[in-house]
Order: C-alpha cells, then sequence, then structure tokens
C-alpha cells in the first residue's frame, strides 16, 4: 500500500508556482488573490488565513477583506465590483460559508468570470463541462487529479467511482476525469445518497473518490483489493483526548481500507494541502491570461 | 418486452404543448420560434422543414431564416443578433451543421440565453449542472427522460449507463439524470470510446441509453436481462433494396437486443420524435418565462 503523501505533492506544485510568480514579476505582472471574509467564523478566519499565508510566500499580492457579519448583500456585491476593477487583482473569493442571510450562489454571478479563481462561476463550469481551455477548475477536484498525475496513476480507461453529487466536487471532479486528454479519459460513476447497494457500486472502482462528508463512511466492504482511495472529506469528530477536543477524520475509514489499496490518501496530509495549492496556480493561471504572459508548464 | 413508443409519446406531448400556446394566446403572448439555416444541405433542410410544420401545427409563430452557404460568420452573428432583438421571437436555433468555415461554438455564444432552446449557451449548461430552474435543456435528452418518466421507468436509485460523452446527448444526460429529483436521482457511468471492457460496463446498467453514432454497435453481450435501453443513434446504412438506398437505424443492433430488454426503443419511432416535441415544449417555456405568463404542466 502506498500512502499519497499531498502535503509533498503540494509542496512540489507551490515551488512550481514561486518559479512561475517570478516570471510574471520579470514582464511587469505580480499575481493578486483578494480573498473576502464575512463575518468571523474561527474555522473561516483560519482558512483565509492560510490562504495568506501561502500568497505571502510565494510573492503573490494579498488582499484581505473583511466585512462584518451584519454586510448586506448589496454592500458585499460593491466589493466585489471594486475587486472586479482593480488591477493588481487577478483573483477574488469570498470565503465559504457567509452569514446565512447572504446569498451565495448570487455573490459567486458578480465575480470576473476572469477572475474567479474558485471556478464556481457559471461561465467556468461550462467550460469544464465544454471541455474548453481558460477555464477555472474548482481546486479540490483540480488538486486530486494532480494527485493521481503525480503518482503515475493513470486514468485513461480506468473506472473511477465519485461518491458525492456536489457542485464544489463530486460534479467537476466527474467532468474532469471522463474530459478527453492525458488525466482525463475515465471512465466515471457518480454515486450518492440515493444509490442503491453503493458498496457494490464503489467496489467496481479502480480509483474511488469519497466526497460526501460523513465520518468514515468508507469502509472495506465499498473497496475492491487493489483499488486506489481518494479521500476528500475533513470532518471533525469529538475527541476528549485530543488537545483541542475534536481529531480531523476523512469520509474513508483508513485503518479498514488502507489494506486493501494500492495507494490512499490520508485524512489530514492528502488532498487537504492540494487545494490551497491549486487556489495559487489557479491565481498565477489568471494574471497569466488577464495579462497575456505566458508562464513554464512544470508540472 | 415492451416497445416505447416515441411517437406515441410525442403526440402526446404536442397536445400538452397545443393547450399551452393556446394558454399563451390568450395572455396575448404567441411563442415564435426561428430557425436558421446555412447552406441547402438536404437533410439540415429536411430538419427544418419538420421543426416549421410542428410549429404550424401548434399555432407556434415561425421564422425561417435562409441563408447562403457563403455566409460569414460576422454576417451570421448581426443576423442573431436581430433575432435576439426581435421581441415575436422566443426561440432561436442554428440548424447544425453549418457549413465548414462557421464556427459553430462561436455561433452559440450570440443567442441569448433566455431564447437558447437547444439548450447548448454555456449559462444554460451551467444551469443544468447547478441544478437550477428556468434554463433550457437540450432536447434529446430531455426527450429521453420524458420518455422514461411517460413509461413509468423508475431512475432514482438506477443504475443508468450512458455510452457517450458527447456536449449535445451524454454529458447533458448524465446531469439530468444524476440531478435531484423525480426523473433523476440515478446512479450514471458514462462510457465512451476509451471505456475498458465496455460490454461488461454496459451490462451493470439497469437503464443503459446508447448515443455514441456507430450502427447497431450495442449488442447482446452489451445488455443485462430486463434492463431498459434507450437508442439515441440515427445512422444511415446503406441498403440497395431500400427506396431511398439507405435506411435507418439506432447505436443499438435491435434484433439482438430487443428479445433481453424489459423496455427498449427502436429506430425510427423512438427518441427521433421525442427531439423536436421537445423543442417546441423548450419554445412555449422561453415565451412564458419571457412573458412571466404561467402556463398549466400537462405531464
Amino acid at each position: 500500500m502506498q500512502l499519497i503523501d499531498g502535503k509533498a505533492v503540494s509542496v512540489r506544485v507551490l515551488k512550481e508556482c514561486k518559479v512561475q510568480v517570478e516570471e510574471l514579476v520579470k514582464n511587469g505582472c505580480r499575481p493578486g488573490l483578494a480573498v473576502v471574509l464575512v463575518g468571523d467564523d474561527p474555522a473561516s478566519r483560519a482558512y483565509v488565513g492560510s490562504k495568506e499565508r501561502a500568497c505571502n510566500e510565494l510573492g503573490i499580492h494579498s488582499v484581505k477583506v473583511e466585512l462584518p457579519a451584519e454586510t448586506s448583500q448589496g454592500q458585499l456585491h460593491e466589493v466585489i465590483a471594486s475587486l472586479n476593477e482593480d488591477p493588481d487583482v487577478d483573483g477574488i473569493l469570498v470565503q465559504s460559508p457567509p452569514p446565512a442571510h447572504i446569498d451565495e450562489s448570487a455573490v459567486v454571478l458578480e465575480i470576473d468570470p476572469d477572475k474567479d479563481v474558485d471556478g464556481f462561476h457559471p461561465v467556468n463550469v461550462a467550460k469544464l463541462v465544454l471541455e474548453e481551455p481558460g477555464g477555472f477548475i474548482p481546486c479540490t477536484p483540480l488538486g486530486c487529479q494532480r494527485l493521481l498525475g503525480d503518482y503515475g496513476i493513470e486514468t485513461k480507461g480506468s473506472r473511477v467511482v465519485i461518491v458525492g453529487r456536489s457542485l464544489i466536487v463530486g460534479k467537476p471532479m466527474a467532468m474532469l476525469l471522463m474530459s478527453r486528454g492525458l488525466l482525463g479519459d475515465a471512465t466515471v460513476t457518480v454515486a450518492h445518497s440515493r444509490t442503491v447497494n453503493l458498496p457494490e457500486v464503489c467496489r467496481s472502482a479502480d480509483i474511488l473518490i469519497a466526497a460526501i462528508g460523513r465520518p468514515e463512511f468508507i469502509g472495506a466492504e465499498h473497496v475492491k483489493e487493489g483499488a486506489v482511495v481518494i479521500d476528500v472529506g475533513i470532518n471533525r469528530v469529538e475527541d476528549s483526548q485530543a488537545k483541542r477536543g475534536y481529531r480531523l477524520v476523512g469520509d474513508v475509514n483508513f485503518d479498514e481500507v488502507s489494506g486493501r489499496c494500492r495507494a490512499i490518501t490520508p485524512v489530514p496530509g492528502g488532498v487537504g494541502p492540494m487545494t490551497i495549492a491549486m487556489l495559487m496556480s489557479n491565481t498565477i493561471k489568471a494574471c497569466s491570461q488577464r495579462h497575456g504572459v505566458e508562464v513554464s508548464k512544470l508540472a
């Protein structure tokens, strides 16, 4: 069994990003990422902090916009409009989840698709489906694809089962892996809460991707001997022994499953670190495209 | 084995459409469909003719724009722009395929998404993925879904295998059937030319949808006993005995497969007639939405 080390791959991606940022700066443009945080959810604040640190380490211009929890939809839209106009900002994201009174899907529509580094704007959703280059692919699916690629796990002709049909992970992952091309061409099945006999469906997978948000839901009965397992889940479960009173587990029961696998991602240290790395990569892509400056592909 | 009579279902859909058109007309708006034909491909001309006749039978205002084969991209865009502005036109489609010098995907972008009754504009592609109502779903997948619904074939929890990952049929069909809801909630697999061991993958299907464009490609070895088979293919094969020198066959070898099926669509008379019926339905939807006039749901 091989452990897929997302931390190590993310470090490699970030090193590439650093070289690309330097190339862009030499050509007179420094990539910039704006992260908007509405309210003061501690987990959101921590995520925003990690994104800021990643930017700083790469030399990406980082703009943090902190808005009070009572910010109105209209006020948030105005903030986005000004970031759309800001020539120093190449990527914009609004940290999820915003407070309950904010309509998140309406917010996404306000972001300039050319700056939508999260890949959630309908223009980018459609580009992924239509296999048009130049769009932005959501960071988590993109990170999973990169993990497979870096570990030499061929997707072409492979049977992939994705558990979960969310708009952020399951569906874009399906579109990405069924697309034509080197890291695509898979035979993809999307399973979900309505799937009958889920273990059997999952056992047909050469590559099983768990993205359901249920702690340790995927057990040995879901995994074919020799399969590759990618665990997208990050769930907090109470643990009185842990320092913070909780520990992080994936959607996969690692102890039960890992013995059967050809390769598996741990949680933490698997898909998680890739998400921020791909956000940096998308921000560089946005800058490169907006300024018409090519960067070297190092992958 | 039950024969799924697409002709009969399409007649039912068109009857509903007729009632809906009358409702709209009573409210002061008559739906209008504009079909643009570039060049004089005989098959395209025939398709355009059928669409025109369907409009006439329902009382839908029909606009046929015939352009010479040498029409430039820019000229075509101008025609579309004027149809976008035309208050009597609710739906616009450009008959496919246009002459080779025309960039079809650029043409689609010119059509007002609210008039894009083919459902090929990125805005509508994204709405389907994001499960937003109000968008337009491509007519062929929509017709297949309606056939399943009218024959009481439950999709929820069913294993659906779609053979073919085209942007017009395979991918939207997958999105439609995996969406949440009464005629969705299926566990969907998309197979294609790169799929390894296609017969085995297909045999996992409760509902097998063939959309590959290869005459009689799907044989007995692809079909589980008791499966439902939907044949989207319409292929011309030479036949010296036939009046026109060819006959139409599907992607499924009907004679070989039909004995194993719970239900199957014939070619012709299966999916084909549904496509035009759903185009009429989409045109009515466009009119209803543009004018804010609700019509009764008769399905």
